[in-house]
């Protein structure tokens, strides 16, 4: 048997408050065994591309990446937010070390090839379970990884690649060697049969149930491509996935994503 | 015998300048065997700094740390510049890892006490002899830390720590295990002696030039911290330390230091 790994992917307002991150890095630190923090930006890519005077550009949910951003995130996503969250979780007793896809070589990505829409430095990965070495010596060795949403082309490009993508691309990579539970925590306790209600969490959801929740309406925006990403992420070998807000990180009160 | 290894620092100019860039970092992916790079941040962190309206201060060619150049050399050395130069190491074929002091805690230090000067979050280290075992398990498997001048507390707090300072307390760390090569690469050939003539180079540098290098005028500034890490280093483990400019990065035509 597998043993287990716990991927826990944060970003929004979990990384842009202080408190709720203190609780969520405590949390993190108190689960046993090999696990990996996988962080967005939250606000403040944004926030500094405007103090530069860079205008975040977004196309359905997605960031435009310019150089002028890829600038600002590289800074923002690898060296302040990473770091940071690596320097907290030290001093909680976590031996974590800050990743970009680059650093090890531990994601490669493609250059998001141009169709009606010019991304920019977006990064596409390509999803098959495998052999992550490098990650599996780090875990082996009780180092904690914690992945900012950077990976590279493999020719010196430095991409930008969405944070939920690559917690679902390690989960899959490291499928062969663990058993895989990925947490997606967010700003809202789950799936929300009604998205007014906060207590209307549905516990488990189907790809029955979420085509009917799309038609109605109660799934829309950016949850879209977190739900894909989730059921993707399950048909290509992680073995359980939750989606939860920094209440409990261990997804038990959130919505568990489920096949059957 | 210990395995040898390598350890070349790079700054100012060489970060500031593509093609010189480039040029280094060919030169260090020929070098065989383990080796690390330490960085500094050129003026790139100077000048994000003014963008951002924080205007960098300095004393004695220290910088002065506020919680806004925290800030700004956190986004800088730890992001903007390690990662491409990882991502640029990667495409030479080199398994590059970037890290600062807090990743794998490989480099602790101490907030710098107030006497007369207040420098903020500046951190010191302590050198000693002994095991940096996440350094070491790197090595052994083929990564090449490349490493930023930040380091943390343990406490949770980012501190900023000159990049010469840091290859030398890396250096001492790890000669216990590997008989070390330092070499600072510098925006001149070495020990020049005479400031003016950049065919001067001395080829040799003891304490006793040194002094009558000092008293003389020759040697000033921001090298005397320099050569007095450089001797520091020898005296407690280092085995060989060089200086030279980007030219030839193994030291052999610049200065080497020598306790005698």
């Amino acid at each position: 048997m597998n043993k287990n790994l716990f991927i826990l992917k944060i970003g929004g307002r979990v990384i842009d408050d202080p408190n709720v991150l203190n609780q969520v890095l405590d949390q993190f630190a108190g689960i046993t065994g090999p696990k990996i923090m996988v962080h967005g930006g939250g606000d403040q890519a944004s926030q500094m591309g405007e103090q530069l005077g860079i205008t975040a550009k977004m196309v359905d949910g997605r960031r435009i990446t310019s150089e002028d951003t890829l600038q600002v995130v590289t800074m923002v996503y690898g060296g302040l937010v990473n770091k940071n969250l690596v320097a907290r979780l030290q001093s909680k007793g976590i031996n974590a070390i800050g990743l970009s896809g680059a650093d090890g070589n531990i994601i490669q990505a493609v250059k998001r090839p141009v169709k009606d829409i010019d991304y920019g430095f977006a990064g596409d990965l390509t999803e098959s379970p495998g052999d992550n070495l490098v990650l599996e010596l780090f875990l082996k060795h009780g180092l904690v990884p914690v992945c900012c949403p950077l990976t590279h082309d493999g020719k010196g490009q430095l991409l930008n690649t969405n944070a939920d993508t690559i917690a679902r691309h390690l989960g899959i990579a490291l499928s062969g060697k663990y058993s895989v539970t990925l947490v997606y925590c967010l700003d809202k306790p789950g799936v929300l049969l009604d998205p007014e209600d906060i207590n209307s969490v549905l516990p488990l959801l189907s790809p029955q149930n979420y085509q009917q929740l799309v038609s109605s309406g109660a799934v829309a925006g950016g949850m879209i491509p977190k739900l894909d990403n989730a059921f993707a992420g399950l048909r290509l070998g992680i073995k359980r996935i939750f989606l939860c807000d920094w209440r409990d990180i261990t997804g038990s009160s959130g919505t568990k994503v489920s096949l059957s």
